[in-house]
């Protein structure tokens, strides 16, 4: 899998407004879509123009930018909503309709011929209208495959741009995702997008075993956020990438996605998860004793992501139970304390004990240092 | 994969004791092992009693407590730290070394010729005391898969019950993991856990692909909790399993989960994401008209986790600019308001143009319906 090969549609101006806590006005759309195209993705989604009346104004308004980002809008596959499209004057239009049995019982009730001749027609017309066409199925996890790769085949010859996979309810594997997209990519020429829910925590890992089959475009929305408990959030990609690849520097200005992250938490009402790839408050701390020693020698140790590539920096945790003396030296050097190897052990144990009877402070420790240091002077 | 043949050794006392965050007293773990073992884990992985006096202690007790649930305890590779656990009366040791040249280089030192003699030695002496025992290197992802293969075929020959690939700084995909422990159930009879980081997204999938392999143990913690961002999640795991084969309701008491995340956020100090598996306030939520007429047809078009099955409710917002007539409609049944669609479709529109202008509230949705019914009644 070469990092070149694939582009990121970010969709937190369509996918990310519909999480439950969102509401962006334009001046707050624009602001996101521009930091979007500061770190680098290469395509912006929109919500549909069909909406509300504000929403295809901001269709209209953020498509006459002139950002790097190539902007699409997302709409339901029929012809009035494809002209509407159009006429937001964006670069492209993602298309979508339910395949599987779910949605077409329950949501639109088309057959499968119905939606064949649908895709087909409204595809014709966003290509004769020169804007860039993807058309993709819903909920194709749980639809039969058959079927999606009849309705792709056709679109395929009408020279549609893209075709997309989605995990609309967040059901797939990896292995599944890598199988529909590695046979999609043995019958048709065109390129293939991958769009995850996270519902059971595989939106990441399916996304990279896309791309591993051949996919060349990948959804994502900054924290994940959309329904439910949304999508491949952009961070935890580019961590995955990252972790592959470290390249992908060069490709992203990942030092931005700080401020994406803080950006949209703000915005949206959410804490940045404590957890959260990159950017949660504990993704560089370093705690147990013998992960502290390795990682005081060399943070590659226990560290596949390095915080500086990130505009962040490591934590080594020493005032706990888990602690060791390589971390008690350690803090001891950025004191200015000399202390030697057998004083060390016993301030750890000291440590160790006085953590033992509940939380402690780096001011506990520091006030221990500071008293073994004068002990040793007045022994001297 | 059958959901029958793996077992979770839950870490949230040993792994989850990692977290930057984490101190818990022994009043605290017994009440953290109380509601895992009723939860159903079958193992739970306890602190060194070489990490600190109190934690040698908590193991004894805990030990004691005659949980269903098998009792671990977690140590370095040598033969002290083996009888010291011994000693705890635990049910099963966990021993572990790194393999890797960065834990080889900048943490213990040993070559792997030393570490082979070293496994052999710590082994044979825990199966002679009669514990179940684990032996896994540390890094395994980062190691010589040659260098792995040789000591476990050595461990597997002294009847050792179970080795262990961890992915120590989360760096390993789906496929990656799959390779592995596939290759290893070719070579070795014993038991195979994963344990994996969750620092590249993938925890959760690559547990997932383990099991697909042929892993048996799978570890995870409460949220997740542990090193830097942390493990497989229980809640989320569960999450996972659930999605492939709802029979997991008989198999784990899955309405503890909310507990399980709540207490161990409170006891941690840090909010559930918003965004996490089961419990995140947003995990059963949805908003685009779209989703919401489908799911209120029927709930499985959108969701493949029923929150029923968790003690949980969905909630369907229907307060914003991507409503539709049929959110409306279901709203106003709720409310007990007979209304028309072609009222529903004006009432929807009238939403959207209003929430347009910035958040409203199901107050001000509500207050439109009532009018738009009041208005029926004086026109009849």
């Amino acid at each position: 899998m070469s990092i070149e090969n694939f582009s990121i549609i970010e969709s937190t101006l369509r996918e990310g407004e519909q999480f439950v806590n969102a509401f962006f006005s334009i001046e707050e759309k624009i602001r996101i879509a521009t930091l979007l195209d500061a770190f680098g993705v290469e395509y912006l989604e929109l919500t549909s123009p069909l909406a509300s009346p504000q929403s295809a104004k901001d269709c209209t308004t953020i498509a006459k930018m002139g950002l790097n980002a190539r902007i699409l809008t997302h709409t339901r596959c029929n012809l009035e909503d494809a002209k509407r499209a159009v006429d937001c004057g964006v670069d492209g239009v993602d298309v979508v309709i339910g395949t599987s049995s779910y949605l077409r019982d329950f949501s639109h009730g088309l057959s499968i011929p119905q939606i064949l001749e649908l895709a087909q027609e409204v595809v014709a017309y966003l290509l004769s209208q020169g804007v860039e066409t993807r058309f993709s199925t819903e909920d194709s996890l749980r639809s039969n495959f058959e079927d999606i790769l009849q309705i792709y085949k056709a679109v395929d010859q009408l020279g549609v741009h893209r075709v997309g996979v989605a995990d609309t309810v967040g059901v797939g594997t990896p292995h599944q995702i890598y199988d529909i997209v590695a046979t999609l990519r043995q019958n048709i020429q065109c390129d293939i997008e991958f769009h995850g829910h996270n519902d059971s925590g595989c939106a990441i890992a399916n996304a990279y075993a896309a791309l591993e089959a051949g996919a060349t475009h990948i959804d994502t929305s900054i924290l994940g956020i959309g329904e439910r408990n949304g999508i491949t959030p952009l961070g935890g990609f580019v961590a995955r990438l990252y972790a592959t690849d470290r390249s992908l520097v060069k490709k992203y200005n990942l030092p931005l996605i700080r401020n994406l992250d803080q950006t949209i938490a703000h915005l949206v009402q959410v804490e940045i998860p404590f957890n959260n790839y990159i950017t949660g408050f504990a993704s560089f701390t370093h705690k147990a004793g013998i992960h502290a020693k390795a990682v005081l020698n060399n943070p590659s140790t226990y560290e596949i992501l390095s915080p500086e590539d990130f505009g962040l920096t490591r934590y080594v945790h020493v005032a706990h139970r888990l602690t060791g003396w390589n971390a008690i030296k350690s803090r001891a050097d950025q004191l200015g304390l000399e202390l030697d190897k057998a004083q060390l052990r016993q301030l750890a144990e000291q440590i160790k004990i006085l953590a033992d009877n509940g939380r402690i402070t780096l001011e506990d420790v520091d006030d221990l240092l500071y008293e073994a240091a004068e002990r040793q002077k007045i022994a001297i």
